[in-house]
């Protein structure tokens, strides 16, 4: 059966993986502090590094393995909010966004499609969340979907029981203020099993694995 | 700059990582007890693994990230010793071997290359560990090389100061006897940093970097 999982997301301290105000220079909207401590060099895996190999690169490099489809907030796609503008913003990942599959943004304002030449593409839909899911199984062709963020799109995923795997990057800072993957989801881990494992660079990883649903 | 990496290398508490003595039956040589620590099904990713994804299987399935061809030892490739037998024999992996790449098996008796649908080729050669990498490295096309054991060719390799990376797999038994990784490499630690982290499983996973060569 294939997953729904999430992968890299970092979290402060305080509970906290992004900031409310995204702009062109802040697209963490304020949290930029995590950034640091993740090496997206690594996402399509430890290959061509050119410098050491470190334990988070094992745990970072799963994101792109087996992944046929990806879900993301509208916050993650770019700064803008309401009708989209006619500024050809077509995400902030130039001309090879990362994904390499089809991916689909939830916005109240769906437009056109857009299609990169690397297998990447955008597909702009206003669902729910199980409604989003099933399409993108569908686009995923037996592959498994990735909740790709940021936090709020992650915290509705859960809230509906939808999330399969989640990968935590508990990161060790404390940001004060900002948007909460956890926010309303209190005994939210008696729905999963739990492996924490903590590296030199001060990072825990922890892997979140959904209990077999009777 | 391509490197020459070491994956999955499973150890005892005792040093060894194979028995002495393959056969057909006991391809580990007598350290089969190593095995059920190691899970083979993530060597290309977690995507479709069918139960839970833990924090061993992220250190496994770096094993094939950005590898462009093996080297392995005669007694990984199979039991045989001396000149070969006309028996068809090709290998423990059937009809789709895991590598995918050309492989290099050094052996003092030199036959023909056998190549598979999938990518995987191997070819039997009489080399030197460094005359050996320098084959493989310009088969791998500058991906990276794996060096793929068992722990008398890793030894080899170590001791004439080839190779860059390390993923060593302690397992927590006692074997009593068998081949040692470390025979003969008093010191090795510095030439490296070591990284070790332990997980829910009680494997510590340990990676070593080559520091810069001056």
């Amino acid at each position: 059966m294939p997953r729904s999982r999430v992968h890299n997301l970092l979290i402060s301290l305080d509970g906290f993986s992004a900031g409310h105000r995204v702009t062109l220079e802040t697209p963490f909207g304020g949290a930029e502090a995590l950034i640091p401590f993740f090496d997206g060099r690594v996402i399509d895996g430890v290959g061509g590094l050119p410098d050491a190999v470190h334990a988070d690169h094992a745990f970072f490099s799963m994101w792109g393995q087996g992944i046929g489809a990806e879900i993301m907030g509208r916050r993650k796609f770019g700064p803008h909010t309401g009708e989209w503008l006619d500024d050809g913003w077509d995400g902030w990942w130039g001309d090879a966004p990362p994904f390499l599959t089809p991916t689909f943004i939830l916005t109240h304002y769906p437009r056109d499609s857009i299609e990169f030449e690397n297998g990447t593409s955008f597909h702009f839909i206003d669902a729910s969340p199980a409604e989003a899911l099933r399409r993108a199984e569908e686009a995923a062709e037996g592959k498994d979907v990735r909740i790709g963020g940021g936090p709020s799109t992650v915290n509705a995923f859960l809230r509906d029981d939808l999330i399969d795997f989640m990968h935590i990057v508990v990161v060790p800072i404390v940001l004060g203020s900002g948007v909460s993957v956890w926010q309303g989801l209190d005994g939210l881990e008696g729905r999963f099993d739990i492996e924490s494992v903590t590296t030199g660079s001060g990072l825990t990883h922890q892997l979140w694995n959904r209990v077999p649903r009777d």
